[in-house]
């Protein structure tokens, strides 16, 4: 798949061992144990260039995983107006990014991530250090409910992607976004700030 | 993986070549269209040998799938009690069967079904003329919904395999079954029987 930094591309091989040796470090040690220094020590060059070419440690792990959008672009615009609505603004983000171009990638990197237990392992590292980690403390959640709320919004849109982009089960693959938000921000509303217990 | 039919194995050879031969035949024609004498044709085999070693065409998509459970065993335990109750007797029978040894069977499939458009397909084939088909007339719902209804159970239900027996993200992944189905239960109720209009 292309790489889309924003950033002249470089000596293709180069960037290969460099995005390899960030793949294993991410999904070995994790984001926070893993370092620009270590990374470029396994890929054979100078820890300038895996900035030059790359940017942040952040970034770099967003071109590992091929990631569509820009977690820190996006998860304000659901963040911000608070509790109330979050359900739909999530939900039509979602689907904003998924019908447009971006929805293509977005297919290829959940079947790479469904692969294997050692992609799996990537994925589930960037979910939970370059999204859940910048949204939970922004939730006016009770902080002992907070990551299991995330996981359950995180089951019904993977299941969403999964069932609309990747099996196209009728009629929720083809249905018009307004469809889709009015029957799934409820559950999202309530994932996020109703009631768990029956 | 192993094939458990309850039959004897017969010549493995023969058997994957049926397999093969069925697997295509149903992603590529459909389960309706497609026959026990085509399948038998395409493999190089007689029909006889087709039924003698998986059984009925039903069984035959199921022996394709290495499906875990048989859909006709385990959906009327779900359906029989009406809707009432419906969304916790589905979630908990979804947890009885993938927090079992069968549960590495069902991701081994989820994997597989979302390697590519072609396993993708007939895993929407399955779901479609073997569950869908059987449980869409037994629902009391407006039949103009049933499948939108379906497809959006199918999405929780899909995403719930992920993130908790796929991408083992936390604490969904090691949560009691009970909170599990305190918290999606209501999500299904709803999705089969609730109103999908905010």
């Amino acid at each position: 798949m292309a790489r889309r930094t924003g950033r002249r591309p470089g000596n293709p091989d180069t960037r290969e061992a460099i995005l390899a040796a960030a793949r294993e470090a991410f999904a070995e040690r994790g984001f926070d144990a893993a370092s620009i220094r270590g990374i470029a020590t396994s890929a054979g060059v100078d820890p300038a260039l895996v900035h030059h070419y790359f940017g942040t440690k952040e970034q770099l792990f967003r071109a590992c995983m091929d990631f569509p959008i820009d977690p820190s672009t996006v998860l304000p615009q659901v963040l911000d107006g608070g509790m109330d609505g979050i359900g739909e603004r999530l939900v039509r983000m979602f689907l904003s990014v998924w019908d447009s171009p971006a929805g293509a990638a977005g297919v290829a990197l959940m079947r790479s991530a469904l692969s294997n237990e050692w992609t799996a392992r990537l994925l589930r590292e960037f979910v939970t250090t370059q999204m859940l980690r910048y949204v939970l403390p922004k939730l006016s959640v009770e902080p002992g409910e907070a990551r299991l709320r995330a996981s359950l919004v995180a089951s019904q849109m993977a299941g969403l992607a999964m069932v609309r982009y990747v099996l196209k089960l009728e009629p929720l693959a083809s249905a018009p976004p307004d469809v889709v938000i009015s029957a799934i921000a409820p559950t999202i509303q309530r994932y996020v700030a109703g009631p768990l217990q029956a």
